[in-house]
């Protein structure tokens, strides 16, 4: 078991099995030295465990929850891709879609439960840059959805 | 004709004029072997063909006409850009963002039209990741607009 | 005082101190010769110069004018990270994400107050890739937001 795994360990965390693809594309493609991850949605046992709108249905802490889910099924599918995290490099950058009721403006509050998991568990290799978007809604109502870009190393 | 130009033409496809850009920036910029595509809306004729939301104003079947008239866009860009898809290596990755009514949550089911033709055309270059998003409106009240990396090799 | 400084300053412009992370993220994270920084805002003295909708709360001319603030916020970044524009080759790509009242399609000409701006003071290192987005509110209810890719070299 690697470090990160021991991490998620201490944290309570498993990796899942990576999600497959909702659609006629696949879940890593890479280019060079960079993997491009599908949207990742907080996906718990195959189903969306997080819906709706943050400031609605969701607290911002609740929020948090969901962002971390999203971020652990990202590490999961690196892990397939990859075979373990010993040539990930670092974690390049995180969009961040956040479902969002009308007048909800902290989404990066939101992402922090994502960017703080990756942190925690990455060390150096988790440094990203970021992006945070408000949505009304998103595909199978998820509360947040993580578009990812990874660096490997030989 | 190259072979993706007869899958094309055995679809009745015919490659448009790549479309102009809509401002002061160019339609594909490469950095390394990437290279990155403007936002393509599904243009025919210089005009938008599909407009609205998917849900209200078309239905899933017409929105996946909609992407994948945006698909051949794409393909028009990269054509143009490297003057035959000999040095095309694959589509890295789609981010296909689909004007929706509230309450639709299929997104990547409209996205499929876009990736089912690359899959039928680039065969074993097509293999791309994929984000889904749900807007509520896009410029030119386009139904579809997808945001595409490729690689491409020497 | 590089060129890019001067042709700032002959437009009244200085470049502000780079904006620090609104979480647990870094403002640039590099991958090989790519540069991914991570989303501006329009900041003026640490603060949103401009906010909410175009369309209801400003004009299109206004949305520019944040547009062309979130874009000197890139460079500040851009200049910050790799110490001068020395190192630049050029902008990539650059999505803009406009917030926007109902019934405003006309994001493209919003976001061109960031690439003229980015024409005028980068020339030939400003040719990039754009995707242009209707978003109905953003992080911090910025009005514009731009998430940019740029090309170093050695």
């Amino acid at each position: 078991m690697s470090t990160i795994e021991s991490k998620l360990a201490a944290r309570g965390l498993t990796l899942p099995p990576p999600p497959q693809p909702l659609g006629s594309y696949t879940a890593v493609s890479r280019a060079g030295d960079l993997l491009f991850i599908s949207g990742q949605l907080p996906l718990r046992d195959g189903k969306v465990a997080w819906t709706g709108q943050v400031g609605r249905d969701l607290s911002v802490a609740e929020g948090k929850q969901a962002a971390a889910l999203a971020a652990l099924n990202v590490l999961a599918q690196i892990r397939a891709y990859l075979g373990s995290f010993d040539r990930l490099d670092h974690i390049v950058r995180v969009e961040g879609h956040v479902t969002s009721a009308p007048g909800v403006f902290d989404q990066p509050a939101v992402l922090d439960g994502a960017s703080d998991l990756f942190a925690e568990v990455l060390g150096d290799k988790a440094g990203h840059a970021r992006a945070a978007y408000s949505q009304t809604q998103q595909p199978g109502n998820a509360a947040v959805i993580l578009v990812v870009i990874a660096q490997i190393k030989d």
